[in-house]
């Protein structure tokens, strides 16, 4: 099949907060203000990252939609993975933000840490 | 933050089955062959379309991993969206690769389509 991979949809508890953190913390742009869908009765935001290709959709699902089920992380979706210039000065801003740094790890040739975004999504920084 | 959206990484049950599903049905390319991770006791592989700068990372977790817990799909991932040149055809190859179309969407601006990948991950075709 000709197909290209084109966007990655999460889906959000709460479309504010999840805007704030990709884009105050992670310094993602949004690139439209969140458009209504109302097949889903829903709201989606589309975010990109200055010099990428890849928009993250932001998906959130208002009380009558169908699509509303309970909200539970599941293992479909692995990680979310950003590279930061300066991984010190990442993982301060992250505490400052009042987010934990859940997991870090180092080896000789590279280093990674793991935040979660506020629906507990994983986030990795390389 | 200096963040730049890199890629993004799902939880695969089956590397080889997943690897089929994204390379044969929706004609992605393998980026090299899947590399073992001391840290995490797994294996990724790692998967692009042709002219897309995004990654899709496969992430599988061996039976003595920390990180292989109960596969569970949440609602974490909304879904990934792949452009299709020609919906009809895609559609039919869907078919024949014996997966299931699980809803399909027709508005009179657009339509789309939606696939479950072999963890029952939605794959959105528009």
């Amino acid at each position: 099949m000709k197909a290209k991979f084109t966007y990655v949809g999460i889906r959000v508890k709460d479309l504010q907060k999840s805007i704030d953190f990709y884009t105050k913390l992670l310094g993602m742009k949004l690139l439209a203000e969140p458009s209504s869908i109302e097949e889903t009765k829903g709201k989606c935001a589309a975010l990109q990252s200055k010099g990428s290709d890849l928009i993250l959709e932001l998906n959130y699902y208002s009380k009558d939609s169908p699509y509303n089920t309970r909200y539970v992380i599941g293992e479909g979706l692995d990680h979310l993975a950003f590279k930061v210039d300066d991984m010190d000065r990442a993982l301060k801003e992250v505490k400052k933000a009042g987010y934990a740094v859940i997991e870090e790890i180092k080896t000789k040739e590279s280093r990674w840490a793991y935040i979660q975004d506020p629906n507990g999504i994983w986030i990795e920084l390389i």
